[in-house]
């Protein structure tokens, strides 16, 4: 039997997994928020129960990287991607917090499409964090490759969906309501990014 | 006489403590600010002197770590927490200069309560920053999670703030003047909460 | 023939240079973008070639940091000068599709002053480039103290816009086209800021 320098403590790529599928189930409470006559309260209460079991994961993650001695990967690596995933699910919180709080009528179909780019980011990423483990570097380069081009495209979307808002098309208050949601999005695809971003440092270190 | 390997150079801790004590006298001069009858000008005039004394000891801690060989603590850290600090200043400084600018008639009660959050801060951070000399564990982490109970409520605050805005009471130019100034309240509690999470993680290195 | 520990490869200064000679390009289109009659499409067309050119010129630096054994001066502060000036590229871009976006008729005298700042600060960023290599302490402080004049006189006059924005001069809804806009100028000044401050602990560490 060989020597092992490096014991791989396979839990912190469960709990990472973990962590990313908190936010399939946040992307789709977002998706289903927008949809037509949701209950937006009922939504809005099981997003709060999501986001709170997302807060439990991380900090399990962030407790178990100290005390453990030797770390899969830096440390501060492990750390990063933790509250990464975790501000990805607060942005999609606060996005459903918005929608119930500010009371919007209408919201514009563009917005459906952000949602849709969250949710496939959210896929992607509850895909990737196994391949850590076994550090599969071109499934995880398709991964943050795919990630990033996503968020382009959700880029150009959002500067579209703005642009829409400022048309004259919507009353000024309005305007000022679905800005702050459309930009929510945005922050929260943007999250995502940063998180395949840490992906790829990590990667490109350990390979 | 013993030798010591990591001769403890007070004077950070002093500056620290100097730099915290600055946005006591900052969150103070808000809270003035949102006084009725208050003399706007006469306000963000000693606002402005308050930030650039707190520049001051910003710069004094900065050259200090510079020219110190053995800092009492990472070098990087001492860093963070003094610009942590002066961030504070900055916002606090940003909001008094909007409420002139401006020329806001009505600010609402619920801009008092996000201050009174703040002078609680600045306080809880004042008192904190002694006690990182003597690295007293559990007096620093009732410091940091009270902060965060603060940070987390200024959220739920800034939220139900913001609804109001866009209820449509005000006019929406009044709702875009008052946006920026509540957004700039969020973000000096925010700033309150990353010198928290500095001590955080200074601490649990230390331990 | 003496023995050099640390080989200075000087393209990483060359590939830095060009980095920033792409920002004067970049401030002269946002210039071109605010005059009189200007073809707002063809100016957003030459500066999404130029953001395009930019990118190739990151992507290059960042390339050679990661196959270059020994760099000139530390991997991470290489990695985060060439995303800096990314940063600023990628705002101006930002402020140039917004205004061909939101099809603003009027844009306010003010936004030129801003503008005139981002020229001054490429032109002293791409002079400073070059100096990295010689380390020439005295003419790197002069860029670095002179940028974050700039900064600082840009955002007094950002403040006085949006006061201006904000004084019933115009109508509501031209209010917010024209605040994302002076946010986005505001932006890019600030991205320009973290360039030299970055520049400054660079020349703080070698000496």
């Amino acid at each position: 039997m060989g020597l092992r320098l490096r014991p791989v403590d396979t839990s912190f790529y469960v709990l990472l997994t973990e962590s990313a599928q908190h936010l399939i189930r946040g992307a789709s409470l977002l998706a289903e928020m927008l949809a037509d006559g949701a209950d937006h309260d009922d939504v809005a209460r099981r997003m709060r129960e999501a986001e709170h079991q997302a807060d439990e994961t991380t900090h399990a993650i962030v407790k178990k990287v100290n005390s453990t001695f030797v770390t899969p990967f830096d440390r501060e690596d492990i750390y990063s991607l933790a509250s990464g995933l975790d501000d990805v699910m607060d942005m999609m919180d606060e996005v459903v917090d918005m929608i119930l709080l500010y009371e919007v009528k209408l919201l514009p179909a563009e917005l459906s499409a952000q949602v849709e780019v969250l949710q496939r980011c959210a896929e992607l990423t509850a895909d990737a964090m196994p391949n850590l483990q076994s550090m599969q570097s071109q499934s995880l380069e398709e991964y943050w490759i795919e990630v990033n081009r996503l968020e382009n495209a959700g880029d150009k979307n959002h500067r579209r969906t703005i642009a829409k808002l400022f048309s004259g098309e919507f009353k000024t208050i309005e305007v000022l309501k679905l800005k702050d949601i459309v930009e929510g999005l945005e922050e929260a695809i943007d999250a995502f990014e940063k998180v395949a971003n840490t992906v790829e440092q990590i990667a490109v270190k350990e390979s």
